[in-house]
Order: structure tokens, then C-alpha cells, then sequence
């Protein structure tokens, strides 16, 4: 009891799985370049290379800042929880208009192209992820920043926020997957099956990508990791709960 | 205080949920044996229809099996933890023979047709499957059944272990998108993207697949659906603890 203010550090091992997990993400994005670059022309926006503009936004937004996105209240665990609310919405906000130059190349590349859209299950995924990611923010954003609910109803909503956040995120790593997967087939086709250099490439980064969301889900998950809950927060819940006491479950 | 070893009812949200996992996970399991059988010719041992065997296999036991396995720790909530246990053990172990018909009948296949194997990312996810799953079970059936590992020990393990399950089901998960996949378009090629019916059905048995995991995962993360610890277990631990002295953090 003798300084209850004071900031306690953050777990050793927290720090070294956050480190990991960027070590991952950034592979992940440096393979995806390399990738393309070497593979498949390199990226261009007026061209047929348009297309890989497609994979390399999706990997930047959906995947690794939408991830870095989850991971903020476990790495700001001393600063205000507004400051890092707002962090926590920003990164998302990044990822999406990364993610939505992603969607707007592909279907652009399809129109010039003559091909068909949302025809496999990558695409409905896709899609999924997609109108799940904007209803989450966007509620995330009323509830918990603007103009933000009652106490009682952002205590309720708050674990369903969580774990909405978490599942988008894996489908968005499986979708990623898919996708990986569709470009590798329709590309190789039958010399997937000689262990052709890019298609090992291709198989690493797949990989990659699935121990970055599982480090992530790792992180995210460990119970003594969460974020303390800080004094000035107490207050402010208490504070809360005065204005909105018809609300609280605690009233009466 | 009245009876505190009256058994608590399970929440009544829990049990809908579970009864929703059950009904995604046999329309998944349909829905394979659909595709397989108006689609691809049924299922045989002695022919080309081997192949066959692998998806079903899988679905059952790495997808359906295992992700009831997950849930019996919330379902059975009132039996005896070792009961419980062995229930969560030997449906693993069924998992994994049915799992391993399905191996040994991809690999058969490819034998005797002369494809390659282990190339492509699904295959590498799913040898990743099968060797974490194997480890995983092995480590929990001696720490936790036989021999059993000290008290300490199993309380510094069991987050470990339950993490490590819960990733490598969504893993199988993922594992069985990619598959699916990849037998879509080596056998549509460019059909799949003029929406033929198999395409649909595959892309509709994708993402029943998806929710499958989806609704197991809440399950087993919802902080208020966790199993109570039962006062014979409590007895248990503290006998185990005082057999265990030397190793238990609370000694000396």
C-alpha cells in the first residue's frame, strides 16, 4: 500500500512476445514483397500488376496492423485508457483504407480483365471480414468514444467487442490463406506439385502468417498480460456510474 | 452457505450455444458427405474414390471430434474432473484414428496414382497438425492422467495446454478451408468462377466450417461459462498438494 499510483511494469516475457510477434508481422509483409516482386512483376497500379496491389494491402491492413491494432492495451498498459482507446481505433482506421485501396484493385482488376467477382469462398470470406470489420468499428466507436453508452451497457458489450475483435482477425488471417493459396493454384497449376521455388516461397509465408495470428492470439489471451486497470479509470468508472445510476446494475 | 456442494445448474445460454455448435458442426459434416457423394463419385476404399476418404475423414475427426472435445470441460460441469478428463482424452483419441484413416488414404492415393506429396501449404499446415496434436495429447495424458505431473507443475501447464488445444483446432480449421479449396480448383479450374453448383455447396460448407470454429471458440473463451471448480476437486488438489510438498509453491 505504499505507492498504489505507481506504474507496474510490464511483464518481462509480455515484452519479448510482443517483440516476436512484430519480428513475425514484418517478415510476413517483407515475404509478401518479395513475393510479388520477384514472382510476379513487382506492383502498378495502371497495368496488370494492378492485381498485386490486392495482396500486399490486404497483408499490411487486415493482417498486420489489424493485429498490431489488438495489441496496443497490452503494450500502453500506463497510459490513459482514452489515449489508448483512441490508438486502438486510429490503427483500425489505418487498416481499413489500406484494406479498402486492397478491395478496390482487385475489383478493378477484374472489371479491366473481364473476370468474374465473388465467385470462391476467398471472395465471401473476403466480404465477411469486411462488413464485420466497419459494424465493429463503428459500434466499437459509439460505445466506448462517441458519443459512447452507459456503464452498464459498455460493461455488457465489452468481452462480445473482444472476442468479435479476435474472430474477425483470425478470418482475416484464414482469408489471407485462402487467398494465398487461389493465386498459388492458378498461377502453378500442376508445377505447385515440383517444388518450384515459389510455390515453397509461397508455403513459408502461409506459415508465417499463421504463427503471427497465432502469437497474437497468444498475447491476447494470457490472462495475467491483460491491461491493469489504472486508478484514474476507477475514478472514472465511478464517475460514470453516478451519471448514468438508472443504468448501473449496482443502483438502488 | 446453505448447500454449497449442490451441483450449480449450467447457464442456460451456454447450453443453446452448445446445442447451435452441434448443429453446425452435423451440417458440416453432411454437407461434406454431400459434396463428396453427388460431386465426386462416393467414397471407396479400392479405387480412384480413395481420395475421397481424406476430406471426410478429417472433418469428422480433426474438425467435429476435436471441437467436441474442447466442450466437454463446459458441457459435463458437475461430473468428476477425472471422468471429465478421460471423456476429453479418449475423444482425442477417436479424432485421431479417424484422422489417421484419412492420412493413410491420401497418401495411398497418391502412391498409386504417382502425385507427389507434402508440396502444397495445406499438406504442410496438416503435417503441422498432426504432429502438434500428437505432442499435445501425449504431454496432457501424462501430466494430467498417468503418471500425472506434480501439482505445481500442472496449475503452471494447464493455460498452456489449453491454449496450445484451442489453437491447433482452429488450425484444423484453417487446415480444412485450404483443402477444400484446393479440390475446388484442381478439379473446376476456371467452371468455379461461373458459380457452378459444387462451387456453392463448397463455398457454403466453407463458411459453415468457419462458424464452426467461431461458435466453439466462444465457447470456450466466455470468462463466465468456465467450468466451477467442484469441492471433491478442491479436496483432491489439497491431498495432491500435501503428497507433492517439495514442489508446491505454497511449502515451507
Amino acid at each position: 500500500m505504499e505507492s498504489p499510483a505507481r506504474p507496474a511494469p510490464a511483464p518481462a516475457a509480455l515484452l519479448y512476445y510482443v517483440a516476436f510477434s512484430q519480428l513475425l508481422g514484418l517478415a510476413v509483409v517483407a515475404m509478401t514483397g518479395t513475393w510479388l516482386g520477384v514472382y510476379r512483376g513487382g506492383i502498378a497500379w495502371e497495368s496488370a500488376l494492378q492485381f498485386n496491389v490486392h495482396p500486399l494491402c490486404m497483408i499490411i491492413g487486415l493482417v498486420f496492423l489489424q493485429g498490431d491494432a489488438l495489441l496496443v492495451y497490452r503494450v500502453f498498459r500506463n497510459e490513459a485508457k482514452r489515449t489508448t482507446k483512441i490508438l486502438h481505433g486510429l490503427l483500425h482506421v489505418f487498416a481499413f483504407v489500406i484494406a479498402l485501396v486492397g478491395l478496390v484493385a482487385v475489383f478493378d482488376y477484374h472489371r479491366k480483365e473481364g473476370y468474374a467477382d465473388l465467385y470462391s469462398l476467398h471472395s465471401w470470406c473476403g466480404i465477411l471480414v469486411f462488413v464485420l470489420f466497419f459494424v465493429q468499428w463503428l459500434v466499437g466507436f459509439s460505445f466506448f468514444l462517441f458519443p459512447g453508452a452507459s456503464f452498464s451497457l459498455r460493461s455488457r458489450y465489452r468481452p462480445q467487442h473482444v472476442f468479435l475483435g479476435g474472430a474477425i482477425f483470425l478470418l482475416s488471417v484464414g482469408t489471407a490463406l485462402l487467398g494465398l493459396k487461389e493465386a498459388l493454384l492458378f498461377e502453378l497449376g500442376t508445377k505447385y506439385s515440383k517444388f518450384e521455388p515459389e510455390g515453397v516461397l509461397a508455403n513459408v509465408l502461409g506459415l508465417l502468417l499463421a504463427a503471427f495470428g497465432a502469437v497474437v492470439l497468444y498475447i491476447l489471451t494470457r490472462a495475467d498480460w491483460k491491461r491493469p486497470l489504472q486508478a484514474e479509470e476507477q475514478a472514472l468508472s465511478m464517475d460514470f456510474k453516478t451519471l448514468t445510476e438508472g443504468d448501473s446494475p449496482s443502483s438502488q
